[in-house]
């Protein structure tokens, strides 16, 4: 079974905020004066963003933390429509 | 000025739902296998919780992840707008 983690709907939902922008992880990690490593991981759904950090990078990139969980709602709700058509098929 | 943080509206969405269902701490953690401290901690927006026991607590309580964050996201909204308000009148 595929379990939708929410780390990875958050991490994909920030990356393709930031790629949308044209800025480097550089760019943006120093902005929210987080490293380029937690950025990075963060953004592949290796590592839980504390809610601090997340506001820091959601202001670096000038999206509000609403919008951005609404994304992230969104992407969840399309992971969970994939698996439910896989298990259909089985 | 005040920061809205992700734990604290998944916190109160999680507690929101499990009183909706006249639930108690102990019967949630038991189902979802992670202990009373915890879940109240995680309601109480006090701790993160990881994606992996955010996923184990909503099957506990019968709930989409991507429910979840549609109400996150409305809750992280309400308080923004409250934050808002107040930047106006100062």
């Amino acid at each position: 079974m595929t379990m939708v983690l929410v780390r990875e709907a958050v991490g994909q939902t920030l990356r393709a905020a930031r790629t949308a922008q044209g800025r480097t992880l550089r760019d943006v990690a120093r902005d929210a004066r987080v490293s380029l490593g937690y950025l990075s991981e963060v953004e592949r759904g290796q590592k839980e963003a504390s809610s601090e950090l997340l506001n820091a990078i959601c202001t670096a990139l000038g999206l509000s933390l609403s919008g951005v969980f609404a994304q992230v709602a969104s992407e969840l709700k399309s992971r969970e429509g994939v698996t439910l058509t896989v298990v259909d098929a089985a």
